[in-house]
């Protein structure tokens, strides 16, 4: 090797390592719609819908702590993570393959509570558990789970569709599984200092259950779709709603602004946010792992979307040059940035 | 927990672990048709095709040793394994997504390697490489790789169709990937014990590209097709011919007589096994990861079998009260016992 300089993957970091790995891809299939670069990959094998692929990995000591997740809540976890995959392509999860590496310290009663908990949500889903691989791992535990789905070809939404004028619309709300994980890392301390002490968890439930057992958004998707609205741009936010804007906005070639007061926060999560001494809204703007949907839509679909609750919506697709901008309650117009969870450069 | 007796993944195996966690699982999208049980799941979305769905997990330390694996081989080994699990549906592959866990020890340049060699499988068996996730991992690379095939419905091929009578074929030769991993093993010990000695591996080319760059079959299957052949039952060697036989066995609710003389072994194979004082038929029956294709045939389709090069017939298909046999050079008949390679119990 010589003087070769060598670069490690954490200078690069998740998406950078992605750009580069997957640049000179080509594609020859003719049933590959699209591939790399969205939710989901597209592919095109009946003629009515498209079928869309995805696949996710958790990973023991990066994506999850087993000191404090119960394996029930991470199996429910790891299958909602991928369905969530499938409503940001606008569609609906069918079927999931499980891939488990286990460590020799998990007993097989340990692994009946994992499975337990993707059955439950497959069940919740309506999804079938048709397949993976199990094999040992030297160390911890490693879950891949794929996930197929499908959408109507008229109504499928990427990540590159929104245009200047479109407004920014988000489910639910945000920077509770954040805070939640915050929670359960202070009570890991303590529990760590002192194994007597008491975790203090009463009245925290909804933001623990944001960060443990989180929902995916597929009753959304079907409310669009009642309404007869197809989102312009849309994904889910995993790594945070400012790193998703600004995704929307790079792969559509427009600008981005997000209303500082109308990011939608639980009382709940905001109350626990100021305990950290946190503001409430840079939680809701960098956290992760919320998996609501963040999408645009035509200025003409606005009076269908206000018929929806649990829809929020908090700005608008500006021309590119405009930038990326957070409008603070002040009226201040400030660059928005991502410092998004990025598990390459943890 | 009190005294609950608590039971581990090694006493059960890895094919008692799987049907252990499956068992329960219930299928309730119309587009499923098969789930867990054979070498991927079969999906009806549609109308002349089945969309074939697989996933297989190489696990460092468990799967491969870095010590000895080149990153592009193992990139290759990673999509073969998944296009010879298409192959044994007796379809071909059409996409992959690809989740690598990766450590901090590995650098860009490492990954290039290792993405080069999934890129030039994909290039080779014309399939689109469509997505993935990518994430670091505390210990060692994790691979999971989820590929896609299709089917014609009339060509589908289970483990489950083999009758009495039926005629047992292989494809290629057998053994050689379980010996190139013995040398391989063996170098690796003689290289700790002293770095400055050269490795033996001077005609050896063979068994150790069947070890470390495997092909997938996709040839064979065309072949078949082109004959008009359609298999009874069907599976890739990856356990061993042994393990793989009393499956197709066990699900077709036969039993199977194997004549040991009749075995493809290559003359690498052969001479190699001897000098690690090995019965060379044993190493075909019990070493792994050979990836040839074991198959059924009706009687009727014996004269269009022999038309084709490189499949051997190497038994039949009997009543399941005959049991299981090896049928020895000198006449005797054996029980035919599995002692391949199983991960869990390593």
């Amino acid at each position: 090797m010589g003087e070769t300089k060598l670069t490690s993957i954490a200078e690069l970091g998740e998406f950078g390592l992605i750009d580069h790995l997957t640049k000179d891809i080509k594609l020859t299939q003719k049933s590959t719609v699209t591939g790399v670069g969205d939710d989901a990959a597209v592919l095109n094998y009946s003629n009515e819908k498209y079928t869309l692929l995805s696949n996710d990995l958790l990973i023991e000591g990066v994506h999850f702590d087993m000191s404090y997740t119960p394996l029930m809540h991470l199996g429910y976890k790891s299958a909602i993570v991928n369905f969530s995959d499938m409503a940001a392509m606008n569609g609906i999860p069918l079927q999931i393959v499980v891939g488990l590496g286990i460590s020799s310290k998990y007993t097989l009663e340990a692994l009946d509570e994992f499975y337990a908990g993707i059955k439950k949500a497959c069940d919740r889903y309506h999804v079938d558990f048709v397949g993976g691989d199990t094999s040992s791992s030297l160390h911890g535990l490693f879950i891949s789970v794929t996930v197929t789905g499908e959408v109507a070809k008229d109504k499928i939404t990427y990540r590159k569709g929104a245009k200047p004028g479109d407004i920014l619309c988000v489910t639910g709300d945000l920077g509770g599984a954040y805070i939640g994980l915050l929670l359960l890392e202070r009570e890991k301390k303590v529990f760590q200092a002192n194994p007597d002490m008491q975790p203090e968890m009463a009245g925290k439930e909804y933001i623990l259950e944001r960060q443990l057992k989180p929902e995916a958004r597929i009753d959304m998707v079907e409310k669009l779709n009642e309404k007869g609205v197809v989102p312009t741009a849309m994904m889910d936010i995993s790594d945070g709603l400012a790193s998703e804007a600004l995704h929307i906005a790079k792969s559509s070639g427009t600008g981005v602004a997000i209303y500082e007061e109308r990011i939608p926060i639980d009382q709940n999560t905001f109350d626990t946010a100021r305990e950290f001494k946190l503001i409430p809204s840079l939680a809701a703007l960098n956290g992760g792992e919320d998996y609501e949907l963040l999408f645009t839509i035509a200025q003409k679909d606005y009076e269908k979307i206000k018929e929806i609750p649990g829809i929020s919506v908090i700005g608008y697709m500006t021309e590119e040059a405009e930038g990326n901008r957070l409008i603070t309650p002040d009226n201040q117009s400030v660059e928005l940035k991502a410092q998004g969870w990025d598990a390459l450069k943890k």
